[in-house]
């Protein structure tokens, strides 16, 4: 029943292994731990739901000397002094260059402990066990590692790939119902941007999703990080085609930026600006009417907010939208629909057609 | 009358050049800065003489955004904080992915630089002109980049190449002398552990180079940087021959360690502790003894000392090389001599001959 993806990165590949109850099998992390130390990076969250059961898994067959560290949960705590507690914790207990950091946690201990194995002594094995749907379809995939600084998110990290992913579909039970929907964002994502099959997968199967079913749930996982995969093999240094993976992002990060972080999740910001996307690209005569409904209903479907905040105009957008990163040259660029399975990378839209969808609030893709 | 040395490390390959002025040669620099953002890293000793001549040289042809961060001198403040200070720095001047970062100082400023720069937006690029010659025939090769830990030297770090190292003899005549001689051990190290020819060249030349002679720093510096190329591009991972490179070092470290930092300066220690790998070579009955003169009598050319710390007792080098990194599983590992221009890294060595060693002090390859 497990799938097993092979990410192909030359000498750096790694495979993802997808499933239910992979947490407690220990032939899938053994291989990949090459010293016999390995420090269990977690947060406060999941510590007392999976970490025991990691232990108890490590220990079953191998007589490694296992550590952890435990960090406060949540996106304000993604930041340089944690990855300083981990490499704390990696000298007090006198971890070598053979030594592997194991990742228990959603996207923000999966970023930082991969920044902490990419800077510990110049770079030390990692794995990923990444336990919330964002981070099994998004950061088990493309290397990125890194934390935040007061001027600017993700500001400091590396590229480092881990040795081994494990997506467990069955952790995923006891995650908040608004994060399982906020991962579906994303998943849904692969389908708009590249993937019409997965798309209309995904229309027949999202409540079947929602109920978390593990053999529907694998299958999600794994297309998601095929296709993600296929991008970033296609654009490692993200200056073309892996730039499609933002849809929606920028004008949820408009969203995410207005309303204070935590208050939307990304997913949920990415969501809204997905129907935004979709939107504009109807008004510019490229989606049609009924596929930008069938946006609108897989996200009613995967229970996210299909409307932006009503108190933010389309000037404060702009605002936000002028300063995001991906903003060459004051040139305002987004990813829009061709069709559903489509994406393009343009600023070749009309202003007026901007204003509007952002005018639109609840009526997007309606009129 | 320049030199250029290429490191070849495939699509990472750089130039090193090596001769006279090079601080005030715009075109050595400008081809290797691919943004319009320039930040300089440099240090409180060595902005007053030298930040405002590579800023003029800098600006001499083109229209770079060019910033600066002066840190405090000294291996003490190798740390995470002062990593961040150049975040900061480059935050706060909005610096983008395309930026270029100058390390402008000796090793410390180089690694930390380094550091930064490969941790910025996940890596930018950046230019080293190393201040010190140690830091020229050291840190120019070799791609080591990081900062200490309070429980560890360069625990924190990555590998990151620069773009271009320029290595200006003339920086050096601002040089203290002591600091000339502790370069010079480094350089002499690299005759001793896989060179004859240039070992033989030293001897003739050691005075000249004593007096700053330009030619014979560029020679020497670029001699020592070919065999580090060398030694590097035949193992990159220091697995195996690279640890030859650490000649002296286990000695060395303890005399640092012992005496606090600072106080013996690392080549002046790395000097002497050559000096007694050379004595339990020979005791060792592979170094001639005359052989272990000349290395005495070239360390004593150069102004450096020929004999540990008089209060450094046997065991207390035992101690401290115990717990050296460069010991595997309780196995002490020494860079020995076989013969002048040839190291071998072994644990075949006899504990009399260590200990004899150990307790020759001023007596060192002498009965």
């Amino acid at each position: 029943m497990n799938q097993i993806l092979n990410v192909d990165l030359g000498d750096r590949s790694y495979p993802i292994h997808i499933g239910a109850e992979l947490l407690s099998q220990p032939g899938l992390l053994t291989p990949h731990i090459h010293g016999h130390q390995v420090m269990i990076v977690t947060n406060t969250t999941v510590a007392p739901l999976y970490l025991d059961t990691l232990k108890r898994t490590l220990l079953s067959t191998e007589q490694y000397q296992v550590a952890n560290v435990i960090l406060p949960d949540g996106e304000e705590h993604k930041t340089l002094a944690q990855v300083n507690l981990i490499f704390d914790a990696l000298l007090e207990n006198r971890f070598n260059r053979t030594c592997t950091l194991i990742a228990l946690g959603g996207g923000v201990i999966g970023d930082i402990t991969g920044f902490a194995a990419a800077s510990y002594q110049r770079g030390v094995n990692f794995i990923q066990i990444p336990t919330t749907l964002l981070s099994q379809v998004d950061s088990s995939v493309g290397g990125k590692t890194g934390v935040n600084h007061p001027l600017g998110k993700n500001m400091i990290g590396a590229f480092w790939q881990p040795q081994v992913v494990l997506a467990d579909t069955r952790v995923l039970k006891t995650l908040p119902a608004r994060e399982l929907s906020a991962g579906l964002a994303e998943v849904i994502k692969y389908g708009l941007i590249r993937d019409p099959d997965f798309f209309i997968w995904l229309e027949d199967n999202i409540s079947g999703l929602m109920a978390m079913d593990d053999e529907l749930l694998t299958e999600a996982i794994f297309r998601s990080c095929q296709n993600k995969a296929d991008v970033v093999a296609e654009d490692e240094k993200e200056h073309g085609v892996r730039a499609t993976l933002n849809l929606g992002h920028t004008f949820g990060h408009a969203i995410e930026t207005e309303q204070g972080y935590g208050n939307w999740l990304h997913g949920e910001a990415v969501g809204t600006g997905m129907l935004m996307a979709a939107d504009l690209s109807w008004r510019e005569g490229w989606l049609s009417k009924e596929d930008c409904s069938r946006v609108r209903q897989i996200l009613a479907h995967a229970n996210l907010p299909a409307e932006p905040p009503a108190q933010m105009s389309a000037q404060c957008f702009i605002d936000h939208m002028l300063v995001d990163k991906k903003v060459l040259d004051g040139n305002l660029r987004l990813v829009l629909l061709k069709t559903i399975g489509q994406a393009v990378v343009t600023s070749d839209f009309s202003e007026m057609h901007l204003h509007a969808c952002l005018e639109a609030g609840k009526n997007l893709g309606q009129k």
